[in-house]
């Protein structure tokens, strides 16, 4: 299951060379930056309405969107998904307490 | 490297049976909902700081930030990470523009 | 100057009648709350993206935008700019450290 | 009532010459952008929280809470309230559909 991260990945790697109006995720590297980070805050802010909703269903299908897009953002800044998943390895075993307590 | 999720998708249960003084996370789960889903916003505005700033070394810390309070939000409501993951590989296979405009 | 926040209200008011696609305003009532509070996050994170780019102008507009939606969220909850311009006055001759500390 | 917004604009001015420990807003100055702009995007969010949970005082709370740091920004950035108040009358008269479109 957990492959879906890695395949997503690439598909977003292979994105970049194509036209700007053959992919939903083309057309989002071309319109740059602030068009990514405006579906990054949009998709926080849907999260946050299905959580109050209680739609669990509804809730699962926005943190998926909110996941896409943060990947997307990744992608076009040349970082990837598995520079993520090393920082969460990164504080495993640094109990969340402290871990965050180092950083404030 | 991907079973990180799968580990502290653990770990974030494991939390739900203990104080709310003993780690973050528990004491997260003792404020409920709206706590959660604030660090989630504030993540998610880290995150646009952090892509403008143009630090990518940040930007990684800050989506990580981001995919761990959804993942808080998620243990929270009792669901996880894998229902994410399933949603994710649901969608593949759609092209985006298709999706996008499936869903609007 | 002050008094466009008086005539803006009157205007969201008198917006509340009319079909929903004569106007911007009406649009968004129709399509309800989290319609526009969608707007509301998606606006206050523009004003964030303006402020890093540095741009005045451009971050008074999307401040602008910001308080316009705010605006008509209120008056779709049958509240009002005054009520906030009453929470505000409320506020004042408190200082800002006990007023903080008194709402923890 | 509306002089409320004028008074707070010259309180957040003459904070600009005060220690950081002297008020809660000399702190965020101090801090600066970032901190002031999370403060935006957090505010933003309990704007969300508090519509979603029906609680009409709270709302206004909330909103209070955003329009009062979006001054402290715009002070930050040598801004103030009339920029916003111009920029809004400047529109009046556009018809909401109109100024959305020229706008796109």
């Amino acid at each position: 299951m957990n492959d879906i991260l890695q395949r997503l990945t690439e598909t977003l790697e292979s994105r970049k060379g194509t036209a700007a109006d053959s992919s939903y995720v083309a057309k989002l590297y071309n319109k740059g930056d602030d068009a990514i980070l405006k579906k990054v805050i949009e998709e926080a802010g849907e999260v946050l309405l299905a959580a109050k909703d209680g739609d669990r269903q509804h809730l699962v299908y926005e943190v998926a969107d909110l996941w896409f897009h943060t990947m997307v953002l990744l992608a076009h800044k040349d970082l990837s998904t598995e520079d993520v998943l090393k920082e969460l390895a990164r504080r495993e075993g640094i109990s969340g307490i402290t871990e965050k307590a180092s950083r404030k």
